[in-house]
């Protein structure tokens, strides 16, 4: 697709460092903030995100696997990197190459890295049902007599409700699975666990969320600031009459002589098809709704509303910006802005703005 | 991401032959079949997917843009290619150094081109009210006694429903418009135009979702066959008890000993967020329903069900294949089948099947 055409992602990095030392903040110089940047740092580019994290001096880094491990090494030869998805045999050269730190997810991949000499985490499996060693699978594993973790974790399944019952019980499992490994160091709590209290921080947060701006309602007040902005062209403005219908199906109908402005996002961009009808756009200071279905390269917006010369085309519109942030927009889509990050990432332009004089990319 | 753990999305070069000539024997010799690759394919890959079509005997393409048009263009000499964009005045060069075929869709555009020698395609405004020349702008372009177009064509908005009203009021204003610029070659139907007959069809009809195997309900019978299968990995299996709760937010509670397998297909794959406690993937002849909410990386799904054999980490297992054809994924994820192909063609391994015997990629 021509980058002319397509929407642009725009990422602020000094937000993402304003994140990251606001949690910092919160839990207090105890407790390490790590940064989890799977998934090419939630769809906003690896490679930047963790430059600027870390001259904010985030020390800590979760990938997804070893080849996001490895990008990140080469631009920070001295941070203590995880990796997420385990330990691999056949990449083992690299880990130790690079100084990888696999996080082990079953009793098998534990016993082997143990025995290699290399340092590993172990995550714990405490009520997320997914990855992690259990309680009996730690007691065959200490009965082994194995070299110890550099860290042990486990993930909370429900921390987005303070009050979900599991909090507490995943919390507890983790106390006492993790007590059974001795004086190792521990991390329970990722971005929506950092509203449960300073109980759930123990020596290690993980942080994604939080530090790609995704607010949570329940956490207030939200110190937080929105990382990205979605801009869109406008690449054609026309006057049609009352009763015209706009787009596939005509699933939207005029009831006024109405201006109708098409704009270059759609859904091969990762705009949702599912927003069709259900969201505005910013222009300047004034809204004009998307009408009728957002098709594969373009949308269409009414601008009857807003002034001849915010409209014409070749201007741009905000989709997503700091008054509209990007969770406003997930419950409408039917989704999470976790997986909005990550489809506009990887089908955007990005573009990042360094400092308030300018943009680079 | 770690291609071992990426999931695998097949795409079947034969089926999209197959299905380029089924249309051309639905539609007959008079009729010229192009194939619409818009959007790098429809996220299945432009390069493997237009050499594949060219050997099948297509011979004209409609890109979204210059850059793609372009790439068809080095792997086809002689195809004719047009740019669905339009006509941009900076890229000029480039639309003669490689014979591109712009369609304009303003009557700015026509006017630049028809100005400047190139060969060029009209597209009209006639009820899907997007982009395109109305009836009073090609009066205005005819008084203006410009060249003609190779090409005029227009977008059906309701080719869905055969028996939506707008499909033969779009006809005929296509033919009234069209007939204003004289003896021009003219395209209307896509592929859900198809279905409602040879009045449609006119000289050349443009087809993407049915060469892209994507089925229409109405169709019968169905003569395309799937064209797309998306396998993920098992990474870990394991038994939980009666009244477990499955991954975020506890959305799925086990009701009997359950054996849960945990395989690599998040959202950041495409696999969308929306299709928790909402399908079943196939494990040879068997089915297994995903449950709990898909995470970032990772869904779990019950294989309490499936032979031990069948469900050991390493193994795959279908998300989508020929007996579960990504229409019927669609629905159940709140978007439409376009919107899946060009999530999962970003954001997986993409191999593809040249003959039964092997893949390559």
């Amino acid at each position: 697709m021509s980058n002319a055409s397509k929407p642009r992602l725009l990422v602020d990095l000094q937000a993402i460092e304003h994140n990251f030392l606001a949690v910092k903040r919160l839990v207090g110089e105890k407790v390490e903030v790590s940064a989890v940047v799977k998934s090419d740092a939630y769809g906003l580019g690896v490679d930047p995100v963790v430059s600027s994290l870390a001259s904010a001096g985030c020390k800590s880094f979760f990938a997804a696997d070893v080849d996001e491990a490895v990008r990140i090494r080469r631009r920070l030869p001295d941070a203590d990197i995880f990796v997420l998805s385990g330990y691999r045999a056949r990449r083992k050269a690299q880990y130790r190459h690079d100084r990888l730190v696999p996080v082990c997810n079953t009793l098998g991949e534990a016993r082997t890295i143990s025995s290699t000499g290399y340092s590993y985490a172990l995550n714990l499996e405490t009520g997320f049902s997914r990855l992690g060693l259990n309680q009996s699978d730690v007691c065959r594993f200490i009965h082994l007599n194995q070299r110890s973790p550099v860290l042990v974790m486990s993930h909370l399944a429900c921390a987005d409700d303070p009050r979900h019952p599991l909090n507490a019980l995943q919390r507890d499992r983790f106390i006492g699975i993790a007590g059974l490994l001795g004086n190792v160091r521990r991390s329970l709590a990722a971005s929506s666990g950092l509203l449960l209290g300073a109980a759930y921080r123990f020596d290690q947060v993980r942080i994604g969320s939080a530090i790609f701006g995704i607010g949570n309602a329940d956490f207030k007040p939200n110190s937080f600031l929105p990382v990205i902005r979605l801009r869109a062209r406008i690449v054609d403005t026309r006057l049609f009459q009352a009763g015209a219908t706009i787009g596939y199906m005509a699933t939207f109908r005029t009831s006024r002589p109405t201006w109708i402005a098409v704009i270059a996002a759609g859904y091969a961009h990762g705009f949702p098809w599912s927003l069709a009808n259900r969201m505005s756009v910013e222009i300047g200071s004034h809204r004009a709704p998307v009408v009728g279905r957002v098709s594969m390269e373009y949308a269409a917006i009414d601008v009857t509303d807003i002034p001849a010369a915010l409209r014409r085309p070749g201007l741009w519109v905000e989709l997503i910006s700091t008054s509209q942030p990007v969770e406003t927009l997930a419950g409408p889509a039917a989704t999470i802005p976790q997986e909005l990050l990550t489809r506009l990432g990887r089908s955007s332009q990005r573009r990042y703005r360094t400092n308030s004089a300018g943009e680079q990319t």
